[in-house]
């Protein structure tokens, strides 16, 4: 491939460096384990439920670990050459076009096992790796996602963290950072978010995240009433089912 | 990409602004709440039923917030590539087509959490979006739909602001001014519309729209009688079963 | 787009002028109806079985009106790309192929409400229309099609013109004119197509159209026995079902 | 299009004429229905199981109306773009190759109505058709085919003659002229033919095609015995079910 | 197309000569009965289970009759554009690229009835065949496979040669001269291969073929035991489930 | 194609080859089976349970056996194309990108049987193969994967090499070897993995791998405490079930 295209590449890798440090409170020894992985080349999955904290998590370990830190959303039509490359036309030839994996390719070790290699079929080429290269896949459980249908055979190669919503005291904590409310208010939102998440024994879909009872925060703080605040950032995004919902209003109007 | 194109998307984001108020009747806090979320930075998801206004509020909104207002109908085979841009071959080249969200690369702000970019595989590139942009879905919780099957992992990223038909006297005043009808006969509209939409309990898939009110109002203004008016406007595009249409067809003849 | 590709598309919409009144005869009012939601841009239905005339009407219409008729037949591999057009190679470039909506650019109307835009998402493209567009669809509720899919958010964006069978001295009448036959045997045509159609409460998947009635009396007029001429242009077109074509066959003995 | 490729149309088109009379016995008024939808310009369609003489007739009518044949066998990954035309590369630019109905373009006809039209969506362009055009569609009702999904919409459009296997004498009269055998043997292979047909109310999934009678005389004639004959041209070919295939021998021991 | 690549495929058809007779023991009539379906232009279908000599067979009339073998292995992906050919770009033209059947054009026939073309609707062209083309499938009604799928109409265009696996003495000549083991070793596997056959009735979804009894007895040969060698070259390969695994296991015991 | 590709090929082979030899510890036979497979050009298909050393095995025997070893993992996007190669843009040519197996062109031997070739259909081409080419296949019998869809006529085509779970004084040495740790950790590892591995018959999809036992292993020597690292390496990544979780930590800690 030209110059120039490689030259690219090496800024694109810059742009992945994450430049001050992003706030996160440890739960548990997240990090001394992911530390530990890192130094072992073992892949590490993230598991838990949406808007717990896992992306901030390993944003927070690129920044300290001083990795750029490069993301790929699995959607649908994701396909595997967008992920290792594919072949475009540039002036009168088919040159090739790496994706997102392969424009690591400098820095990158093997995926899953000690083989240290990332075969591209379609270039019938193998790429060694670098050592800091690692692999670290996110996922919810709690529904049908890309990852969940991965296979025993993918799973196996991968040393699991599980996160989960954070305790009482620390979200508190998180909510009145993130989102410049008092700490009264903070409390009475985690006591909110900890009720509609016992809701999930009857029938809601999933818990409600951190990340929404830190925009009814901020919309506290903008001069959203209470119960409007929560009614549109907790009640109406998390359900459709107009039982759910006067469950969960209830709730609000029992702490607000 | 070559200068041109990008003239090309500045002139394009131009065309993106309304230039004229759209008449718009605020129901409840709407206003307020929408341009929090805005100041927030909180992506928006617009809930409600066909045809009760949440398009005309959105444009509203865009004009009152003098942002242009891009949108994207999302039809089955609406690919990522539609979204985010596309290879294409330019002279020998084959150079990056962008796609609507593209186009508003300078002014693009995190979609969904404060990661604030938008990461395009095909490309291994970043795309840092300034403030003033904003994400807003518009869904109709009433059947399936493409936004309907999107994860709670992607529902909880946005705070929603539920629609309803307007209360009565706003629809009425609406009919009103879109069809430009005595109110008494806004008044018969929107009688017959509540008459309709409670049919929803006996079988009838979605309640009539206040846009197919202002339609039967149109016709009757240019001289169709009211009767045949309310039967092509309302009674035969919102269902195909005999037995419902008789239903409607007694209730317009009750009231007109 | 390079100039004579422009000119191209003019000639194309010249092309689709009607030059001779096509000969239709109003059942009811659909052509007042039509003819007020064509002055009130609003976009019409045309509901209805097959072969009843729904497309001879449009004609007579944009006869009428004065207006090109761009028809697109909605087949399973239609893609939005047929429809609003795709990139193709012209000489070293890539050029913008319009599909047939976008060949009448200049003459487009808001496709289903008053923003009177055509977003054209893959080339991040916003098309004003003329007043004198109009969409109109046909379907027929009679049996699964593309447009019966169409969710309640498409359908209450029109009005709904309602086409059944004409009824007996119309279709004899129409029988006669475009067959060319007698008036005694258009009315026993015509007797025999309404009894044929009641067998739809026994099982018939779809009543005969007047199209085949004409059909059965062009071949007689031709020369081919009343019988034969019904066999062939009738009873095997419409049921592959042995019964079926018995009962039919009996039904033609019956009458001639 | 250039000159050139039109000049390959013409070619292409002489090159579907029929030089000689294809070998065609009449068994009913097939083919005064046939000539007789040709002056009418009605389309038909023939219908009939396997190997009844449906091609063979179609191949007679076009030598008898001395009008090329143009033949499109529907398999399953037949798209539009084969039938109409796609575009192409030629040279520096994209240019429209025609399918087999566009090669016929010159002197197409109203497909299915009187529109008298073909619109080429990807081409927004309409054919304006010769006199002299016809559409057949042959299918076989007895299991499911491309045309036989086809909605009642299309099949309105056709006038149908239907086929069969010949009757006895004719069906002896043709095995003994297209595999050349003495009469005895015709007599008795179409008495087999009868025999096995039957077996279809024994769960045969069809009955045994003129064709394959023929297949049996062609290898008695050229000295392979007639159980053997009979066992690979007829007995393996229409069925895998040992029970039945059994029982066809069975007959073959019989009759020989 | 240019001369080179004419040449090209002249090249390409001689590299499918076969050039040493091929073993091959007939079984019963099979070589005079596929003689007498070249001579009568008589396309052939092979059925019978896996690795039991179809394709050697196949291979050995190809050397009799000295014709090229061109092979089309059926998998998912075929295309009929693998088969009849596609277009590509040569120099600045789309050529066409011609599949394996018109590889052959210049000596293609009539592929399954006497109208001796072979339509390229992609092209819109019809090749004329020659008189020593003759088409061949072959396939295992044991199990779905792409051509078991073929419709009736297909089937009853083929005359059909039944394989099974060959009688007891004429397997263990086979085994004996491909594995090269003793008389007595082939007689052994011949046995066991019966056997295993048998278990057809219990559940084993096909029997043995006669390939893996010779791989049994090559490993034997180089020195494995034979229970080791009967295990990984039979009882594995042809099935997971343990049970069977088993009675295979048991089976072997009892033999060697 | 031109000589640097070709260059670049044999470049690749090279970079196939194994350096150092793998770490392998004998279980069974499977050495001498495969080595005698390899010089019987019989292929070899290797069966057994996630991370039981089928990898390690194969790069094991390519550098007992001096070949280059080219993988290809089976994911649902791989194409027929992925393997055997497709036609790309080079200056104004159309040439042909060898697949990974196309890129051992020189070197290939029959695939399955004695015919020595492997046909690619879209360049109807035939491929001579080497006498070191030796085709090898791996899956896991235990949950449907590409290759466990094999059809029968490609499982007899191979000979079966079944692995498991290492015996138990085996284990103990890999992982002391693999993992860097006490004798004494490495007992009480794989005991662990011996329970939980029988936990299958109570609803585990799968056991765990020796290589999980490995991960936690490096975790302990690392630092971590022994529960913590199993419940990463071990209980998280291998199921998502509460209760299998709950049972897996109590064995856990009634071992460590």
């Amino acid at each position: 491939m030209s110059k120039d295209s490689c030259k690219g590449q090496e800024q694109e890798i810059e742009q992945h460096r994450i430049a001050k440090e992003p706030f996160y409170v440890p739960v548990r020894e997240e990090i001394i384990l992911f530390r530990t992985a890192f130094e072992s080349k073992i892949p590490v999955m993230l598991k838990g439920p949406t808007g717990c904290g896992k992306t901030r998590f390993l944003q927070h370990m690129a920044y300290l670990l001083k990795r750029p830190l490069i993301t790929v959303a699995c959607h649908e039509d994701l396909t595997a050459s967008d992920l290792v490359g594919r072949y475009l036309l540039k002036g009168d030839d088919t040159v090739w076009m790496d994706g997102p994996l392969k424009d690591t390719t400098v820095v990158i070790h093997p995926l899953t096992d000690d083989r240290r290699i990332l075969p591209i079929e379609k270039k019938g080429q193998i790429i060694e790796a670098q050592d800091e290269f690692m692999l670290v896949i996110s996922y919810n459980p709690g529904y049908q996602s890309v990852l969940k249908d991965l296979k025993q055979s993918t799973k196996q190669r991968f040393m699991a963290i599980e996160f989960d919503y954070p305790p009482k005291d620390l979200e508190i904590h998180i909510v009145q950072h993130e989102a410049g409310v008092s700490e009264g208010i903070a409390q009475k939102l985690v006591k909110l978010g900890e009720k509609v998440r016992n809701l999930r024994q009857h029938g809601l879909e999933e818990g409600v995240s951190t990340r929404l009872l830190i925009y009814s925060g901020e919309l506290m703080k903008k001069g959203i009433d209470a119960k409007t605040a929560c009614d549109v950032a907790i009640t109406r995004p998390i359900t459709d089912d107009p039982e759910m919902q006067r469950s969960i209003t209830e709730i609000v109007s029992a702490i607000f």
